[in-house]
């Protein structure tokens, strides 16, 4: 009878604060989501506690969980594996709890075909909404300057089609108090809330 | 360039305390929506104020407005017309404010025809699922008491159907809470504020 949890996947372009948001949204005192805790193939640093910061693997053991489908995605940054073990992940939603990923936009999408039910939340750089005044005030900046901005900006809006909801990361507990509307949000979403009444009245 | 504001339709069965929701949301110090004034035919009641509880009409001046479509809903309860006006809708939406209609759920279903893209919120008895509790521990109550309650869960379980999300009124702060945070999560939706940054970019 228990309500499955939602899978939140929190990413955007690399540089935006997807790290410092979620560090914000871990340090509220009542947090709801479970953190997913990443694997990764690269050594612990100072400080860094093997089953808290990432699991930490050697290389022949996370191609072994690669090829035995146990990584919900995953890629290779600088000779080093990351990745989200899928395990922790569907048990933490089937105990009805939300589960919280804060990846790339390249693991998004590996996470979006198999979890096509995930609320998907894109964190997108303030830089986006400022470029109407740089258009508009255009003259004070150079026109090479201006057309670069609007290239990247393009890239940015595209790379958005994916998700669900887009949140501006211009301040960081704004961020986090919209992200935390967003998950609230969905769980009043009507198709659930039917869902779980109608679960009720079959027990009849 | 700016962005239109949202029809928020707060609806739910009769006795379910939409009003004191309503009246709860609008007694915040930064209520972020501007609340939809109804119109009627009925008797101004001591202390009600014409253009801030109602816009009081005759009912000749209410059939009119009813002849010329000016109504987005109108009912008619024990002899006097009730309704939501349509101009202050469309015009409060395209200076790019938030509307908040509060009313029955027959004058949902008409709002719904006329903005099918309105955001639609059924407030829900906490009865629907305490009912839970009544089936388990069947037979400290009869059984002709749980039936009834079933049926009319059923009931408002299909009226349901109509609305985006759900929220249950077990309290009113926690209500108005969830109610804050579906609008806020609205916002954050991406086809609009994809729009929105598209639309900067056209601007080129």
């Amino acid at each position: 009878m228990k309500e499955k949890g939602l899978l939140i996947v929190l990413s955007g372009p690399s540089g935006v604060g997807k790290g410092t948001v979620r560090k914000a949204i871990f340090s509220q005192e009542n947090t709801k989501f479970e953190y997913s805790i990443s694997m990764t193939t690269r050594l612990p640093r100072e400080g860094e506690v093997d089953g808290v910061d990432y699991f930490f693997k050697s290389r022949e053991e996370f191609e072994s969980l690669i090829e035995q489908g146990k990584l919900l995605e995953y890629a290779e940054y600088v000779g080093n594996y990351y990745g989200t073990p899928v395990d922790y992940v569907r048990e933490t939603m089937d105990d009805g709890n939300d589960v919280f990923l804060e990846i790339e936009v390249q693991g998004a999408k590996q996470v979006r075909d198999k979890f096509p039910d995930g609320l998907f939340i894109f964190l997108a750089p303030p830089s986006l909404s400022e470029l109407q005044n740089r258009i508009v005030t255009r003259g004070t900046e150079s026109e090479e300057l201006i057309r670069n901005r609007m290239d990247t900006a393009r890239s940015e809006i595209e790379m958005m089609n994916l998700y669900d909801y887009v949140v501006e990361n211009n301040e960081v507990a704004t961020a986090v108090e919209k992200i935390n509307s967003i998950v609230q949000a969905e769980h009043c979403r009507r198709e659930r809330v039917e869902k779980r009444y109608k679960k009720m009245l079959e027990v009849e």
